[in-house]
């Protein structure tokens, strides 16, 4: 049970969307449904305001109201489908969810027809808390703290905090580690099913300490971690001391050497110096989100930097050692599909795949262990 | 990393929610914010229609495109806030939310301010895939199918399936049980700290079967089941295998029955008999979830079912007997302390608390214990 302390309505404005579909797309129901629409948003006070604006495969209505509210509706004959959105001000008299729950019941009524609608939407709130899933889909969390912001030379970095997830990193909006996320990070280790005792271990990237943190838990012979990010390792051992504990509080230890700097030049430094590795991890924070269709300049700049990533750490690995990597949500099928095609194109090489639900990004995460067989 | 194949653009239209902080309340202020909106949207096609339609807290502004965009501007002085509402219905040149961002980026550098945008938000999809938090948090599923859809005499009874949760349970819109949701079941049972062998249990509710599934395997004495809506049960049956097994084939097994019914007169009857159970569940599938300010008729009535539930239940006890119940999101942080103060008046009882991240909740579900001492 939920009382209205629990509900965040601190926020200037709400947004408020509700999907209506059209019986039929002929003239007499678009008419139809447009004079049920006015008069179920009147009791709101939102009056139609101009006529018809043509747009070209939709008409476009504007709603006012005297005082906080106001709204569109947009109506597509041959999609047979009316959006109606509604922005309201009111702190004395919000719309409710549960307003907007008997605007859609009594528009199904009415019109005998399918109404779905999107809960409100917060305009303005003091943290902001809508983000995604790798696939875009939208999730809207409770941060109620900035504890940190600051634009880097490389990335925008935020810690977010919230009565359920505690404190989160952000890097340029991606959800990227909480202090709730035990699980990315035994994700990643494949925790539990390889040791990492006595092995000498390279971090690609990991600035916010988590991976760092738990590794030196397993007594290995020695990690060093290349981040190219202070900024992020900074505030990360202010603030996401509940992921990275006292790790990144030096950067230099009994076992473990901390790097400022960029992976890939280190990289090629350790292969000419013949230097290698048990265990390496792409714990990048550049997690590659692609979305144009046959790829674009940044999707084809982002599989060239995975892929030398991946090519470069198989280099420096020891015969059956392991790279381990995260990839992306289990929603995104086909982008793992892609990932799993290059991977089976490395010599010498085999690979395992496992999932955890990671609470920070709300959703299930993938992490493969390509091991170097000969 | 996520393709265009990953990400559902399976919509009629797209809302894109952007808000930008002005930087002072005056007339200059406001001036320059809608002189750089005007400027960064051009690009997108969209273009000022109409002069100012003011409002009581603040203006709006309509913008159209030529073809297939419109938008609403409201500025809001006083708050020293922007609100940019935009719809797009064009299939051939979606904006993606790279390009929001780029839009967002853009005028925070134009007009150096905090600007903050909501990832586009889909109109029309095929299934509706907008469901909330306890505490009306917004969060989008991935659900591709629905499986059945029926009004029954007590609610509106869906289920939804998605490549990552499985087959989902919906009544009135509030998620109810998933395929993935043991951690449900075995958050309400306290699954591993309390034995059920041998056990007389009665559950309140529980339609979906999951849990009548579960406790079958601990092998009870005798499991009885009271639930009011048979169009739940026989959906369940049918569409939700994963959560209820077989359980719901038979109402009627060698060590368990199900009621078609009212809870709350079985138990007055079997108060009346002097029937004892040794565990019972409140599985109702009526959550109270309350919005107003200092309740309503609806959560008083809600406030009577639940207490009357519990009190009903502690007579319905064998000495050292337990009430399974769940309660909420652990975000609804009062509403749990109303309820735990509520279980504090009751007489000769204590209780214990436990929560567990549901997935088809996206949140984490608090679970009470409620035990009679003599």
């Amino acid at each position: 049970m939920s009382s209205a302390s629990d509900i965040n309505m601190n926020s200037v404005a709400r947004t408020i969307l509700v999907d209506v579909s059209l019986a039929r797309s002929d003239a007499q129901s678009v008419a139809d449904t447009l004079r049920v629409i006015d008069e179920q948003v009147a009791p709101l006070g939102l009056q139609r305001k101009f006529e018809v604006l043509q747009l070209t495969d939709s008409q476009l209505y504007i709603y006012v109201s005297k005082s906080y509210a106001s709204g569109t509706l947009r109506i597509y004959p041959s999609k047979k489908l009316a959006t109606l959105t509604i922005e309201e001000s009111s702190e004395d008299q919000a719309m409710t969810n549960e307003d907007i729950e008997s605007l859609r019941k009594q528009l199904m009524r009415e019109l005998e027809v399918r109404v779905v609608r999107v809960p409100h939407l917060k305009r303005g709130p003091p943290v902001a808390n809508y983000y995604t899933s790798a696939n875009e889909r939208l999730f809207e969390y409770d941060f109620e703290e900035i504890l940190f912001e600051k634009k880097s030379d490389f990335q925008e970095v935020k810690i977010l905090k919230s009565p359920t997830m505690g404190a989160v990193l952000f890097l340029d909006d991606l959800q990227n580690l909480g202090e709730c996320d035990l699980p990315y990070t035994h994700g990643i280790m494949n925790f539990g099913d390889y040791s990492y005792t006595d092995k000498e271990i390279l971090i690609l990237g990991g600035g916010d300490g988590g991976l760092l943190h738990e590794l030196l838990k397993e007594k290995p012979k020695f990690v060093t971690m290349i981040d190219i990010d202070d900024v992020v390792m900074k505030s990360c051992r202010k603030f996401l001391r509940g992921a990275c504990g006292d790790a990144l509080d030096s950067y230099e230890g009994d076992n473990y050497q901390v790097i400022v700097g960029d992976c890939l030049k280190y990289m090629d430094k350790y292969a000419n110096e013949g230097r290698k590795f048990d265990a390496i991890f792409g714990d990048l924070t550049d997690v590659p989100i692609v979305t144009g269709e046959n790829g674009n300049e940044q999707q084809h700049e982002q599989w060239q930097f995975l892929s030398k990533v991946v090519n470069d750490s198989l280099k420096l690995l020891k015969v059956g050692g392991v790279f381990q990597n995260h990839a992306t949500g289990k929603g995104c099928g086909n982008a793992l599909e892609t990932y799993e095609n290059f991977l089976k194109t490395l010599k010498d090489t085999h690979f395992t795949k496992r999932s955890r639900f990671v609470p920070s990004f709300l959703e299930d995460w993938v992490f493969y262990s390509v091991y170097l067989d000969k």
